[in-house]
């Protein structure tokens, strides 16, 4: 086999092994949602469990990513790959960890009555959701629109966000008996705004993989 | 000049620049606190704008070690430094951006009446600047013991962070005028906590580096 459809079979398999990581990310964001949703710790739980088989695929790709640099000293573009590859791994993590964060505040909030319904945050969370598919698929395929359309869908996820607070202050200020649930919820905003940031992180890294050229998308 | 003695120097450049980050990054907790403190809306905007400086000495020192990889294509314990010193500066990153989300926090809270004395947040960013001076060294000069003091100091992060937390909320649900500051000393609470979280990181970073081995101090 050459050298270079050598290189090209390990980036592949790099590239399945961060499918792998996103598809669990999304898996553990909905179910992290649906425990605090339905106030179920037993779900909260197995999000938390979860994780070390998040961290054991990024730790893998990273080694995965460090082997083949030093085995084929790659530059520019195949360079620039590994380097996204080893960016977009470390992001989709972080994704990980708010899922896992929610989680926590959802055993926090514990068997009360939701104030789930004041807020945002489903959205959030479904755009969320849809944003870490598009910036995937803008990975894998090369398409910078996708990449672009992230962005986009960031800039709601703020909008939302800016709301929830909003909303959540003014009911606490109101309920102060509610104050644990309603910290917890207001924490759970800030973690799914922070997912949008990281997200789109993915998209930029994808777009500066495409150009070659530095993109921020959050401004 | 041999390739072995221009690598160490190589080496010894990117040791100084992570050097220079973390001494920008105590500075940028350092004010931001006294922002905090002072409710100083100036100092606030300094540290936010002063965190330019930092991620562009951090991706000074990612091109920096990728070239270095590239070039040299070093392995075992040379490549397992490089890779620390990627790590370590993406983790000091981190540090300073929780800087800058308290200078963010800060204008948030405005100006009225500081209830920053009900909390032990001014514990916590001593010890978080101590851990990370103690983190450093430990890297500088591959020393184990202060690697493992670093795990030691977090734990006492984590209490006064739990201690905060009950007195922040309890205050909460009997002033509820007092919202918004208060949910912004919860955030900031937070903030610390994970900085403390992410300086144990390079202080197990460091260890894997002198051990070869992987440590989890947050345990």
């Amino acid at each position: 086999m050459g050298v270079r459809v050598n290189f090209e079979n390990n980036l592949e398999e790099l590239k399945s092994k961060i499918t792998e990581m996103a598809e669990l990310s999304v898996v553990a964001l909905e179910r992290a949602f649906t425990a605090l949703k339905t106030q179920d710790v037993e779900i909260a739980l197995k999000v938390i469990e979860g994780d070390t088989a998040i961290d054991n695929l990024e730790m893998d790709i990273n080694q995965f990513a460090i082997w083949l640099m030093a085995k084929e000293a790659p530059v520019s573009r195949d360079l620039r790959e590994i380097i996204g590859v080893l960016k977009i791994s470390s992001e989709i993590e972080r994704v990980a960890d708010f899922a896992v964060n929610i989680a926590k505040a959802t055993i926090k909030i514990g068997n009360t009555t939701s104030l789930l319904e004041i807020t945002h945050l489903e959205k959030m969370k479904e755009i969320s959701i849809e944003m870490l598919r598009k910036a995937l698929q803008s990975f894998l395929e090369e398409n910078i629109l996708f990449a672009k359309e992230v962005g986009d869908l960031e800039e709601e996820v703020d909008q939302y966000s800016g709301e929830t607070y909003k909303k959540l202050t003014a009911y606490l200020s109101e309920h102060p008996e509610e104050t644990n649930q309603l910290v917890q919820l207001l924490f759970v905003n800030r973690f799914l705004e922070r997912t949008a940031d990281h997200i789109t992180n993915i998209a930029e890294s994808t777009a500066y993989l495409i150009k070659g050229q530095i993109y921020d998308f959050n401004s």
